[in-house]
Protein backbone atom coordinates (compact mmCIF):
# COMPACT_ATOMS: atom_id res chain seq x y z
CA UNK A 1 0.00 0.00 0.00
CA UNK A 2 1.02 3.71 -0.87
CA UNK A 3 1.77 5.96 2.06
CA UNK A 4 1.47 9.57 1.99
CA UNK A 5 3.11 11.95 4.40
CA UNK A 6 1.36 15.16 4.19
CA UNK A 7 -0.10 17.68 6.62
CA UNK A 8 -4.28 18.02 6.49
CA UNK A 9 -4.84 21.54 5.91
CA UNK A 10 -1.65 21.99 3.49
CA UNK A 11 -2.89 22.44 0.40
CA UNK A 12 -0.03 20.62 -1.53
CA UNK A 13 -0.64 17.76 0.43
CA UNK A 14 -4.51 17.53 -0.27
CA UNK A 15 -4.06 17.72 -3.90
CA UNK A 16 -2.37 14.27 -2.78
CA UNK A 17 -5.44 12.80 -0.81
CA UNK A 18 -8.01 14.07 -3.18
CA UNK A 19 -6.41 12.41 -6.49
CA UNK A 20 -6.22 9.54 -4.43
CA UNK A 21 -9.55 9.58 -3.14
CA UNK A 22 -10.95 10.06 -6.98
CA UNK A 23 -9.12 7.29 -8.62
CA UNK A 24 -9.77 4.75 -5.72
CA UNK A 25 -6.19 4.10 -4.53
CA UNK A 26 -5.66 2.68 -0.76
CA UNK A 27 -3.40 4.17 1.11
CA UNK A 28 -2.17 4.83 4.59
CA UNK A 29 -1.81 8.68 5.57
CA UNK A 30 1.00 9.70 7.96
CA UNK A 31 0.30 12.97 9.42
CA UNK A 32 3.81 15.41 9.32
CA UNK A 33 3.64 18.83 10.87
CA UNK A 34 5.72 21.20 9.39
CA UNK A 35 4.97 23.72 11.54
CA UNK A 36 6.38 22.51 14.18
CA UNK A 37 9.71 21.02 12.03
CA UNK A 38 8.82 17.89 11.52
CA UNK A 39 9.81 17.86 7.68
CA UNK A 40 13.01 18.98 9.07
CA UNK A 41 14.37 16.02 11.33
CA UNK A 42 17.13 13.19 10.01
CA UNK A 43 14.76 10.79 9.78
CA UNK A 44 12.04 12.77 7.77
CA UNK A 45 15.34 14.42 5.29
CA UNK A 46 16.19 10.36 4.53
CA UNK A 47 12.63 10.44 3.04
CA UNK A 48 12.77 13.70 0.98
CA UNK A 49 16.15 15.43 1.61
CA UNK A 50 14.41 18.66 0.13
CA UNK A 51 12.35 18.93 3.67
CA UNK A 52 8.89 19.47 2.48
CA UNK A 53 5.44 17.33 2.35
CA UNK A 54 3.71 15.97 0.55
CA UNK A 55 6.03 12.96 -0.25
CA UNK A 56 5.15 9.47 -1.51
CA UNK A 57 6.08 6.28 -0.49
CA UNK A 58 5.23 3.29 -2.70
CA UNK A 59 5.43 -0.47 -1.93
CA UNK A 60 9.01 -0.68 -2.90
CA UNK A 61 10.39 1.54 -0.21
CA UNK A 62 11.06 4.30 -2.61
CA UNK A 63 10.32 7.80 -1.84
CA UNK A 64 8.58 10.28 -4.40
CA UNK A 65 8.32 14.32 -3.05
CA UNK A 66 6.44 16.86 -4.88
CA UNK A 67 3.16 17.23 -5.19
CA UNK A 68 2.50 17.71 -8.96
CA UNK A 69 4.87 15.06 -9.58
CA UNK A 70 2.89 12.79 -7.16
CA UNK A 71 -0.20 13.75 -9.00
CA UNK A 72 1.34 12.48 -12.34
CA UNK A 73 2.29 9.40 -11.22
CA UNK A 74 -0.70 8.35 -9.41
CA UNK A 75 -3.00 9.68 -12.46
CA UNK A 76 -1.07 7.87 -15.20
CA UNK A 77 -2.95 5.67 -17.27
CA UNK A 78 -6.78 7.24 -15.56
CA UNK A 79 -9.14 9.75 -16.99
CA UNK A 80 -6.99 12.39 -15.11
CA UNK A 81 -4.03 12.75 -16.86
CA UNK A 82 -5.12 12.73 -20.80
CA UNK A 83 -2.51 10.73 -23.21
CA UNK A 84 -2.22 13.00 -26.08
CA UNK A 85 0.86 14.52 -26.37
CA UNK A 86 -0.58 17.61 -26.62
CA UNK A 87 -3.17 17.40 -23.48
CA UNK A 88 -0.19 16.03 -21.15
CA UNK A 89 1.59 19.54 -22.11
CA UNK A 90 -0.84 21.82 -21.01
CA UNK A 91 -2.19 20.08 -17.75
CA UNK A 92 1.59 20.86 -17.28
CA UNK A 93 1.67 24.12 -18.46
CA UNK A 94 -0.90 24.93 -15.77
CA UNK A 95 0.53 22.48 -13.26
CA UNK A 96 4.26 24.40 -13.48
CA UNK A 97 1.99 28.15 -13.37
CA UNK A 98 0.32 26.88 -10.17
CA UNK A 99 3.67 26.22 -8.54
CA UNK A 100 5.56 29.34 -9.87
CA UNK A 101 2.95 31.64 -10.46
CA UNK A 102 0.11 30.84 -8.20
CA UNK A 103 1.22 28.78 -5.04
CA UNK A 104 4.07 31.40 -3.91
CA UNK A 105 1.33 34.32 -3.52
CA UNK A 106 -2.44 32.41 -3.06
CA UNK A 107 -0.63 29.69 -0.86
CA UNK A 108 2.13 31.79 1.39
CA UNK A 109 -0.65 35.06 1.97
CA UNK A 110 -2.51 32.11 3.56
CA UNK A 111 0.43 30.84 5.62
CA UNK A 112 0.89 33.98 6.42
CA UNK A 113 -2.53 34.68 8.12
CA UNK A 114 -3.08 31.23 9.12
CA UNK A 115 -0.06 29.78 10.97
CA UNK A 116 1.51 32.80 11.80
CA UNK A 117 0.92 35.21 14.71
CA UNK A 118 -1.05 38.27 13.87
CA UNK A 119 1.62 40.57 14.74
CA UNK A 120 4.58 38.44 12.59
CA UNK A 121 6.88 41.05 10.62
CA UNK A 122 5.81 38.93 7.68
CA UNK A 123 2.85 40.61 7.53
CA UNK A 124 4.55 43.35 5.59
CA UNK A 125 4.95 40.87 2.60
CA UNK A 126 0.93 40.37 1.82
CA UNK A 127 0.30 43.35 -0.74
CA UNK A 128 2.96 41.62 -2.80
CA UNK A 129 1.52 38.49 -2.41
CA UNK A 130 -1.64 39.64 -2.83
CA UNK A 131 -0.60 41.77 -6.38
CA UNK A 132 1.04 38.93 -7.78
CA UNK A 133 -2.07 36.31 -6.48
CA UNK A 134 -4.56 38.37 -8.26
CA UNK A 135 -1.94 38.18 -11.53
CA UNK A 136 -3.01 34.83 -11.15
CA UNK A 137 -6.60 34.30 -10.77
CA UNK A 138 -7.23 36.94 -13.00
CA UNK A 139 -4.88 34.23 -15.80
CA UNK A 140 -7.29 31.62 -14.43
CA UNK A 141 -10.46 33.63 -15.03
CA UNK A 142 -9.40 34.95 -18.35
CA UNK A 143 -9.01 31.05 -19.20
CA UNK A 144 -12.08 29.91 -17.39
CA UNK A 145 -14.41 32.40 -18.88
CA UNK A 146 -13.45 30.21 -22.47
CA UNK A 147 -12.89 26.98 -20.86
CA UNK A 148 -14.82 24.51 -18.72
CA UNK A 149 -11.24 22.96 -17.17
CA UNK A 150 -7.90 23.93 -17.37
CA UNK A 151 -6.68 21.43 -20.18
CA UNK A 152 -8.56 18.94 -22.71
CA UNK A 153 -11.88 20.60 -22.10
CA UNK A 154 -11.90 18.43 -18.64
CA UNK A 155 -11.29 17.55 -15.53
CA UNK A 156 -7.54 16.64 -14.79
CA UNK A 157 -4.84 16.78 -11.91
CA UNK A 158 -4.34 21.06 -13.75
CA UNK A 159 -7.61 20.98 -12.11
CA UNK A 160 -6.99 19.36 -9.09
CA UNK A 161 -3.45 21.61 -8.36
CA UNK A 162 -4.85 24.73 -9.32
CA UNK A 163 -7.78 23.72 -7.17
CA UNK A 164 -5.89 23.26 -3.66
CA UNK A 165 -5.16 26.70 -2.60
CA UNK A 166 -7.64 28.44 -4.92
CA UNK A 167 -10.77 27.44 -2.63
CA UNK A 168 -9.21 28.86 -0.08
CA UNK A 169 -7.74 31.64 -0.96
CA UNK A 170 -9.90 34.03 1.29
CA UNK A 171 -7.88 32.58 3.80
CA UNK A 172 -5.03 34.17 2.42
CA UNK A 173 -7.11 37.44 2.21
CA UNK A 174 -8.61 37.33 -1.35
CA UNK A 175 -11.48 37.75 -2.56
CA UNK A 176 -12.83 36.01 -5.03
CA UNK A 177 -16.25 38.06 -5.77
CA UNK A 178 -14.21 39.74 -8.79
CA UNK A 179 -13.66 36.18 -10.52
CA UNK A 180 -17.09 34.49 -11.36
CA UNK A 181 -15.53 32.17 -13.92
CA UNK A 182 -13.07 31.09 -11.13
CA UNK A 183 -15.89 30.70 -8.91
CA UNK A 184 -18.20 28.75 -11.17
CA UNK A 185 -15.33 26.21 -11.70
CA UNK A 186 -14.21 25.65 -8.16
CA UNK A 187 -18.21 24.64 -7.85
CA UNK A 188 -17.50 22.32 -11.13
CA UNK A 189 -14.83 20.67 -9.33
CA UNK A 190 -16.48 20.29 -5.98
CA UNK A 191 -19.02 18.05 -8.24
CA UNK A 192 -16.65 15.67 -9.83
CA UNK A 193 -17.39 11.85 -8.75
CA UNK A 194 -16.11 10.79 -5.04
CA UNK A 195 -14.95 14.66 -4.37
CA UNK A 196 -13.42 15.17 -0.82
CA UNK A 197 -12.95 18.43 0.67
CA UNK A 198 -9.24 19.61 2.70
CA UNK A 199 -8.73 18.66 6.36
CA UNK B 1 7.63 25.33 -38.07
CA UNK B 2 8.01 26.16 -33.90
CA UNK B 3 8.73 29.58 -33.03
CA UNK B 4 9.83 30.17 -29.74
CA UNK B 5 9.62 33.60 -28.07
CA UNK B 6 12.26 34.10 -26.15
CA UNK B 7 15.03 35.76 -24.30
CA UNK B 8 18.95 34.42 -25.25
CA UNK B 9 20.39 35.75 -21.68
CA UNK B 10 17.44 33.61 -19.88
CA UNK B 11 17.90 30.57 -18.20
CA UNK B 12 14.07 29.12 -19.10
CA UNK B 13 14.27 30.65 -22.67
CA UNK B 14 17.91 28.56 -22.77
CA UNK B 15 16.07 25.01 -22.11
CA UNK B 16 13.82 25.47 -24.74
CA UNK B 17 16.31 26.26 -27.22
CA UNK B 18 18.92 23.62 -26.00
CA UNK B 19 16.65 20.76 -26.01
CA UNK B 20 15.38 21.81 -29.94
CA UNK B 21 18.63 21.76 -30.65
CA UNK B 22 19.35 18.67 -29.17
CA UNK B 23 16.61 16.97 -30.53
CA UNK B 24 16.75 18.15 -34.13
CA UNK B 25 13.94 20.40 -34.10
CA UNK B 26 13.47 23.23 -37.17
CA UNK B 27 12.58 26.18 -35.32
CA UNK B 28 12.36 29.99 -35.57
CA UNK B 29 13.69 32.77 -32.76
CA UNK B 30 12.14 35.80 -32.08
CA UNK B 31 13.31 38.01 -29.63
CA UNK B 32 11.70 39.28 -26.71
CA UNK B 33 13.04 41.17 -24.25
CA UNK B 34 11.49 41.10 -20.80
CA UNK B 35 13.13 43.57 -18.98
CA UNK B 36 12.26 46.11 -21.61
CA UNK B 37 8.32 45.49 -21.18
CA UNK B 38 7.99 43.41 -24.69
CA UNK B 39 6.51 40.28 -22.34
CA UNK B 40 3.78 42.81 -21.23
CA UNK B 41 2.21 44.27 -24.24
CA UNK B 42 -0.95 43.72 -25.53
CA UNK B 43 0.45 41.84 -28.52
CA UNK B 44 2.36 39.53 -26.44
CA UNK B 45 -0.21 38.92 -23.56
CA UNK B 46 -2.82 37.21 -26.49
CA UNK B 47 0.54 34.81 -26.87
CA UNK B 48 0.81 34.38 -22.96
CA UNK B 49 -1.72 35.79 -20.68
CA UNK B 50 0.78 35.07 -18.27
CA UNK B 51 3.21 37.72 -19.87
CA UNK B 52 6.16 35.60 -19.38
CA UNK B 53 8.81 33.80 -21.83
CA UNK B 54 9.27 31.46 -23.00
CA UNK B 55 6.36 30.50 -25.13
CA UNK B 56 6.04 28.24 -27.73
CA UNK B 57 3.90 28.67 -30.63
CA UNK B 58 2.96 25.65 -32.66
CA UNK B 59 2.50 25.19 -36.50
CA UNK B 60 -1.60 25.38 -35.43
CA UNK B 61 -0.72 28.38 -34.70
CA UNK B 62 -1.72 28.08 -30.82
CA UNK B 63 0.82 28.89 -27.87
CA UNK B 64 2.61 26.79 -25.01
CA UNK B 65 4.29 28.49 -21.99
CA UNK B 66 6.17 27.56 -19.42
CA UNK B 67 9.33 26.52 -19.98
CA UNK B 68 9.40 23.14 -18.43
CA UNK B 69 6.07 22.54 -20.11
CA UNK B 70 7.52 23.27 -23.03
CA UNK B 71 10.54 20.80 -22.78
CA UNK B 72 8.11 18.10 -22.05
CA UNK B 73 5.97 18.60 -25.27
CA UNK B 74 9.65 18.66 -27.10
CA UNK B 75 10.77 15.82 -25.87
CA UNK B 76 8.03 13.38 -26.18
CA UNK B 77 8.56 9.98 -27.77
CA UNK B 78 12.33 10.90 -27.83
CA UNK B 79 15.47 9.73 -25.58
CA UNK B 80 15.58 12.82 -23.76
CA UNK B 81 11.88 11.61 -21.53
CA UNK B 82 11.77 8.02 -20.56
CA UNK B 83 8.71 6.57 -21.21
CA UNK B 84 8.46 4.53 -17.92
CA UNK B 85 5.60 6.02 -15.11
CA UNK B 86 7.66 6.42 -12.38
CA UNK B 87 10.77 7.46 -15.04
CA UNK B 88 8.73 10.29 -15.91
CA UNK B 89 7.46 11.11 -12.80
CA UNK B 90 11.05 11.18 -11.45
CA UNK B 91 12.05 13.71 -14.50
CA UNK B 92 8.87 15.93 -12.94
CA UNK B 93 10.06 15.62 -9.34
CA UNK B 94 13.63 17.44 -10.98
CA UNK B 95 11.43 19.75 -12.87
CA UNK B 96 8.74 21.05 -10.07
CA UNK B 97 11.45 21.40 -7.60
CA UNK B 98 13.75 23.32 -10.39
CA UNK B 99 10.47 25.91 -10.55
CA UNK B 100 9.87 26.07 -6.82
CA UNK B 101 12.89 25.08 -5.10
CA UNK B 102 15.83 26.21 -6.84
CA UNK B 103 14.60 29.13 -9.85
CA UNK B 104 13.09 31.11 -7.35
CA UNK B 105 16.44 31.96 -5.52
CA UNK B 106 19.70 31.16 -8.26
CA UNK B 107 17.92 32.68 -10.89
CA UNK B 108 16.05 35.72 -8.84
CA UNK B 109 19.88 36.44 -7.49
CA UNK B 110 21.29 36.14 -10.69
CA UNK B 111 18.41 38.57 -12.24
CA UNK B 112 19.58 41.57 -9.49
CA UNK B 113 23.23 40.84 -9.48
CA UNK B 114 23.17 41.11 -13.36
CA UNK B 115 20.29 43.14 -14.94
CA UNK B 116 19.65 45.93 -12.08
CA UNK B 117 22.21 48.01 -10.92
CA UNK B 118 24.27 48.67 -8.52
CA UNK B 119 22.47 50.51 -6.14
CA UNK B 120 19.41 48.33 -6.88
CA UNK B 121 17.36 48.30 -3.30
CA UNK B 122 16.14 44.62 -4.46
CA UNK B 123 20.42 43.62 -3.19
CA UNK B 124 19.17 43.79 0.11
CA UNK B 125 17.01 40.00 -0.88
CA UNK B 126 20.48 38.49 -1.64
CA UNK B 127 21.25 37.18 1.79
CA UNK B 128 17.72 34.92 1.70
CA UNK B 129 18.36 34.05 -2.10
CA UNK B 130 21.24 32.82 -1.22
CA UNK B 131 20.36 30.56 1.68
CA UNK B 132 17.68 28.84 -0.16
CA UNK B 133 19.83 28.76 -3.05
CA UNK B 134 22.53 26.94 -1.14
CA UNK B 135 19.70 24.76 0.41
CA UNK B 136 19.14 23.86 -3.31
CA UNK B 137 21.94 22.87 -4.44
CA UNK B 138 22.97 21.29 -1.40
CA UNK B 139 19.82 18.58 -2.18
CA UNK B 140 21.17 18.54 -5.93
CA UNK B 141 24.81 17.58 -4.88
CA UNK B 142 23.20 15.03 -2.27
CA UNK B 143 21.62 12.94 -5.48
CA UNK B 144 24.30 13.79 -7.78
CA UNK B 145 27.08 11.84 -5.26
CA UNK B 146 25.23 9.09 -5.94
CA UNK B 147 23.96 9.28 -9.43
CA UNK B 148 25.11 10.77 -12.93
CA UNK B 149 22.00 12.36 -13.94
CA UNK B 150 18.49 13.45 -12.18
CA UNK B 151 16.50 10.88 -13.35
CA UNK B 152 16.36 7.16 -14.78
CA UNK B 153 20.78 7.18 -14.57
CA UNK B 154 20.59 9.02 -18.12
CA UNK B 155 20.17 12.17 -19.68
CA UNK B 156 16.63 13.92 -19.63
CA UNK B 157 14.74 17.35 -19.70
CA UNK B 158 15.07 17.07 -16.27
CA UNK B 159 19.05 17.66 -16.66
CA UNK B 160 18.28 20.50 -19.13
CA UNK B 161 16.29 22.42 -16.43
CA UNK B 162 18.50 22.00 -13.72
CA UNK B 163 21.32 22.78 -15.83
CA UNK B 164 19.70 26.17 -17.57
CA UNK B 165 20.33 28.21 -14.40
CA UNK B 166 22.95 26.03 -12.14
CA UNK B 167 25.76 26.64 -15.04
CA UNK B 168 25.57 30.39 -14.39
CA UNK B 169 25.03 30.42 -10.55
CA UNK B 170 28.25 32.47 -10.28
CA UNK B 171 26.62 35.18 -12.33
CA UNK B 172 24.21 35.53 -8.96
CA UNK B 173 27.06 35.78 -6.40
CA UNK B 174 26.78 31.34 -5.72
CA UNK B 175 29.74 30.06 -5.01
CA UNK B 176 30.17 25.64 -6.85
CA UNK B 177 33.33 25.14 -5.69
CA UNK B 178 31.58 23.54 -2.44
CA UNK B 179 29.44 21.33 -5.10
CA UNK B 180 32.41 18.71 -6.22
CA UNK B 181 29.20 16.19 -7.81
CA UNK B 182 27.05 19.32 -9.14
CA UNK B 183 30.57 20.53 -10.98
CA UNK B 184 31.15 17.23 -12.41
CA UNK B 185 27.56 16.87 -13.85
CA UNK B 186 27.78 20.31 -15.03
CA UNK B 187 30.75 18.90 -17.51
CA UNK B 188 28.94 15.48 -18.01
CA UNK B 189 25.79 17.57 -19.30
CA UNK B 190 28.26 19.89 -21.92
CA UNK B 191 29.30 16.75 -23.33
CA UNK B 192 26.01 15.98 -24.33
CA UNK B 193 25.56 15.46 -28.19
CA UNK B 194 24.17 18.68 -30.47
CA UNK B 195 25.32 20.55 -26.56
CA UNK B 196 24.91 24.80 -27.42
CA UNK B 197 25.97 27.74 -24.64
CA UNK B 198 23.32 29.88 -23.61
CA UNK B 199 23.51 33.48 -25.82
Amino acid sequence: MLTIYGMSDSGNCYKVKLAAQQLGVAYRWVEVDSTKGETRTREFLARNPNGKVPTLELEDGSFLPESNAILHYLADGSALLPAGRMERARVLQWMFFEQYSHEPYVAVARFILYYLPPDSPRRAELPRLHERGYQALSVMEQHLAREPFFAAQKYTIADIALYAYTHCAADGGFDLARYPAVKAWLARVEQQPRFVRMG
